[in-house]
Order: structure tokens, then C-alpha cells, then sequence
């Protein structure tokens, strides 16, 4: 899709599909923030600017598509509603993150923090989500809220289980994927599921998207931290000590830490301390950092493991039939590992 | 109620009734926010210290009874559920509000923002509203997840609006109570609106309890304003100075700003503004504005509103049968003026 990977002759007409389903979106967001109170309007008026490329409505309008919405007419309002959903839960969860990280700037535009303090923030992250809440409670069956319910629950399970372990430089894989599973992917899961369930797919379909998009959501997450650690040195040096700073442990660093003996472990925990503490600036030790991940090899085998989510993700879709939203996603899980950013 | 007003023998029965089903709703809560991840079990077991009266599960349960469930047998599971769904969301509200005020003590228990810093605060909250959502989605009917959503929105963009005011001492009386409705009445009135609906009430019976409960929920908070400017001078020289500098502007000091002339306001809000500013330490200021509101009878025109409220909120309760709990609603709604805090 626009942005994400060139679009081949025959995926056109579902792409346009696709654009007019996102547009449907964007008036149904606006129409849930609607308000009488100047001051909400404004300021839901100020977050707008927030929605980026739209890539979980994209999930939703897609997934329906592969469930069988047809695609010669308009996507339908409940698919849309729940379009709408999944990106004003987005949408909250990042205006409380940029409280948590304390951010100035997303997107070219102020945050809301960093313009109208922490309080405000607060406070217009509860509305975004309790408009999510209320625009899935007007859809047909209730099942919609449950999901969306059971999912935000463990969103912050995921924060909550994070935020314990910043700092702890020692956190093993599986609570790393944990972590992963909750922040990113289960939302990004229901996206996918939730569109299918919608456009009437059978229970094993829907079973099947729900599995795609949560390993296409921590395929994404490892690549990332692949790309954080790749590229021109000191640049990676510095993004390496602005993580440990944060107390971001990437997939890679828990993979190194893995593959040393006791002593060289103890050596290089010394050194990420360093670095954590230093937040990036003594180059010194985040050179050297970079340097051993390359000797165990840990980039590469984050790769791996980047590509074997990939290959499950794509192998979830097979209870569905071939179709062009069918092989659209595949392309946007193919994307997660060739983008550059 | 126990704490709240002494309970007449005749209500005696009612009364263990609304208590074995608070007790059910506290094992509600607990089994909503039960958690496999130890982090998050151990947050939730901390929040749950700030329960206090829970004021609004009773009002869920005493508003169903007045709506015809039956006290003779526990009350339903869906009657508890909604108990339970009202309690998280203000249990929300309390963790997110701490955040705001920065407060350190709750309760006699440290504020989660103050152990363990405003990040794991506002994901606390977060997941405090999904698991009330979640849980109101298990309800037979989606009207319950509906009200719910539309509430929480209402009362954040009350205090949106109130954040917007703070430090407008030219506050005025529409303002202070549209805040007022959203931030505390509308929650109020959606206890007592779904009790009756969740017990079969009529939607004039229904109307009639969210009515009342709108009524309750902004008596309380007139009364408060009230409690806070009378008793011993310094101890309300010191309060005024508090809320001043906390920006909460109170009904009793509308009214007063409101009676005077255009120079004597003017000579008010500069009074205001030094104690303002001293947040309180300055009694010379504190003390001379104490002695001003007794001049324009401003305490009084706010104890009068209050009554008004009481009397509006007990004549809402008309199309409901007399029954016990009509009876202890309209004693509770008495309760509010004659507490002494």
C-alpha cells in the first residue's frame, strides 16, 4: 500500500477500495470525537494529526476483504466502525506513551503533554479510548466490545509487565516476547480478526487472521530492532545508548548476552551499564557493543527470527481462499523485513 | 448506610441484602483484574486499597431494588456485574486523578504514581477502564456497554473543561456546573440508571434514577465546596488558599464575585490572585475573603443550591413504587447536607 510497498497493476482496484474504506474511516473517527465542548474539540482537533499511515484500519479493510466483503462496492459501516475502533485505541495508546517517554514532538507536530502537560494528556488518551469503547457498543453484536476489551487489557498487561523490567538488563526471551505479545501484537491481531469476524468469516479463518496479524505485529517489533542496530556506526551507537537509556532491552543484546560464557557476560553487562548510563554519549563502549553483536552473530539471528514470523504469519492465511486482499497481505508481511524504516 | 447515615430498624433487612451484594461485587472486581502476570496481580491487589464506601455499587444495588429485584434472594449476577463495572471506572478515575493532583497519599496507602511514578499510574488506570469495559460487555445486553462508553466520555470531557478553567477565577455558574454534571454527575446517574434498567425498571422509572443520581452526585459536590469555607478560619484560610492555587474555583466564590460591583470584584479577584499565589500561607488575604463571602451570604446561596438538589433529586424517585430502598435513597440524598465531611 501507499508508502509501504508498490502496488502491483492487478491489486489496483482493491487498493482504491481500500483508500475509500480509509477515508469512510477517518469521517467516522471525527464523528465519534465530535463534541460540544470547545475545548475537546480542539484538542481531538490537535490529535488528528497523530494518525499516521493508518496501517490497523488497513488490517481491518483487508481482512474483510480476504473474509469475503466484496470489494465492488463501499466497505461496509460495521467495517468501518471497527476501522475507526482499532485506530482511536491506537491513537490513545499513543498519547499516553508520549507521557510515559515524556516526548515533545510526534510526527512533526507538538505532543499533547509537551503542550498542554501531563494532565491534559492523561485525560484526552481516557476519551480517545472511551470513544472506542462507545462507537464497538453501537455495532450489532457484542462480541466486537469483548475483543476490543480483552485485548486493551492485555495492551496494558504488556506496558505494565515492561515498565517492570526497564532497567533489568537480564530480561530473558520469552518475557521479551511476552512483553512484545501484549504492547503490539494483540492488537494488531484483532485487527485482522476482527475484520474477518465482521465480513462473516468461518471460525478457523478468523482463528487464522488473529495468528497472522499478531506475528506480523512482532515481526514489525524485531525488525525494529534490527534497523536500530544497523546502518552507519556511530549512529547505531548512539540510538544503542538512547535505548538503554529508556532501560530498552532489544532482541538482539538478549541474544548476545545469551550466547557468552560467564565471564564475557559479566564484561558486557559492565559495558551496557555504561552505556545505559551515559545515555549514548561515551561512544567509546557502544562501539565496542556493536562491534560484539557482530561476533555472536546476534543481528543476524534476530533476522532469522524476524523471517520465520514472517513465514507464520503468511502460513496463517491458508484456511483462507486466494484472493487479492489475500495476497496483499502476504506483500505487507513480506514489507515488515524490507523496509528500510 | 454504615458510615453514611443510622439505618432504621424496618431497613435492617435491606440493609444485609446491599451488603452480602457489595461483598459479591468485591470478588467480582478482583476475579475482572485477576492477572497470570505477577507484575500486574500485584498492582491490582495494591489499587484495590482505595475502595472505600463504594458508594456507587450501592447505589447500583439500592436503585435495582427500588426497581423491583427482589431482596429476599441475592442480588442477580448481572445487578453485581454493573456494580462492579461502576467501581472499576471510578477506581480508574481515582488512579488517573492522583496522576493529575500529583498526590502522594490515598487513603492511607501511597498513591501508585507516588511508588511507583506516573508511567505505571496511567497504564494502571488504562487497564482499570478495560477490564470495566470489558466486563460490562459480558452483560446479556450491549445498552449497559453503551451508557457506559457515553459516560466516560462525558466525564472526560468534564474534566477537560476543567482543566481549560483552571486559574479562571472569572469562572462562571453554567461553566461550574457543566463541569460539574460530567466530571461527578453523570457517573452518579448512570449507577442508579442501570441498576433500575439491569431490574426492569420502566424508562420513566429509568430516567427518573439517572435524575436522581445527577441530583446526589452534584449536592455532594455544592456540599463540599460548602464544608471546605466553614468551620474554624484558619483551617478554611488555609483550604481556600489550597484550591486557589490548585485553580478550583468553588460555587460559594462564584456567587460572592457575582453580587459585588464592578469595583469591589475587581478589588475580589485581586485578593484572590495574592492568595492565589501564596497558596494559602498568606491568612492576612485568606482571612479577609472568609469575612467577604459571609457579607454577600454566599455560603448560604451555595447551602440553598444544595438543598434544591436534594429536593429535585428526591422527586425524581416519583415513578418508582414506595418501597425500602426508596425510602434509603431518599435518606441518602438528606445524608449529603447533613455530613459533616
Amino acid at each position: 500500500m501507499k508508502g509501504v510497498f508498490d502496488v502491483p497493476a492487478e491489486l489496483e482496484p482493491l487498493q482504491a477500495w481500500v483508500f475509500a474504506g480509509l477515508e469512510a474511516t477517518t469521517d467516522q473517527i471525527d464523528a465519534a470525537l465530535a463534541s460540544d465542548i470547545p475545548a475537546v474539540a480542539t484538542l481531538c482537533k490537535h490529535v488528528e494529526r497523530f494518525r499516521g499511515k493508518m496501517l490497523r484500519p488497513t488490517l481491518v479493510l483487508l481482512a474483510g476483504s480476504a473474509a469475503g466483503a466484496p470489494h465492488d462496492v463501499p466497505a461496509s459501516s460495521d467495517l468501518v466502525k471497527i476501522a475507526a475502533v482499532v485506530e482511536l485505541v491506537h491513537m490513545a495508546t499513543l498519547v499516553h506513551d508520549d507521557v510515559l517517554d515524556e516526548a515533545d514532538a510526534r510526527r512533526g507536530g507538538q505532543t499533547i503533554n509537551h503542550q498542554r502537560g501531563n494532565e491534559t494528556a492523561v485525560i484526552l488518551g481516557d476519551y480517545l479510548i472511551a470513544a472506542a469503547y462507545h462507537l464497538c457498543s453501537t455495532l450489532p453484536s457484542q462480541e466486537p466490545s469483548r475483543i476490543i476489551g480483552r485485548v486493551s487489557m492485555e495492551l496494558c498487561a504488556g506496558e505494565l509487565l515492561q515498565l517492570e523490567n526497564r532497567d533489568n538488563l537480564s530480561l530473558d526471551e520469552a518475557t521479551y516476547f511476552e512483553i512484545l505479545e501484549g504492547k503490539t501484537a494483540a492488537l494488531v491481531g484483532a485487527c485482522c480478526l476482527l475484520g474477518g469476524m465482521v465480513a462473516g468469516a468461518t471460525p478457523e479463518q478468523v482463528a487464522g487472521l488473529d495468528r497472522y496479524g499478531r506475528r506480523v505485529g512482532s515481526a514489525f517489533q524485531v525488525q525494529d530492532d534490527v534497523l536500530d542496530l544497523t546502518g552507519d556506526e556511530a549512529v547505531v551507537g548512539k540510538t544503542l545508548g538512547r535505548d538503554l537509556k529508556k532501560g530498552k532491552i532489544t532482541l538482539p543484546l538478549i541474544h548476545h548476552l545469551g550466547a557468552l560464557d560467564a565471564p564475557s557476560r559479566g564484561q558486557a553487562l559492565g559495558a551496557l551499564e555504561a552505556v545505559s548510563e551515559s545515555g549514548g554519549d561515551d561512544d567509546s563502549h557502544s562501539g565496542a557493543i556493536v562491534t560484539a553483536l557482530a561476533e555472536t552473530d546476534s543481528i543476524a539471528s534476530a533476522t532469522t527470527t524476524a523471517q520465520r514470523l514472517v513465514d507464520e504469519a503468511k502460513n496463517a492465511l491458508a484456511p483462507l481462499g486466494a484472493s487479492p486482499a489475500r495476497q496483499t497481505l502476504g506483500l505487507l508481511a513480506d514489507a515488515v523485513l524490507t523496509r528500510d524504516r
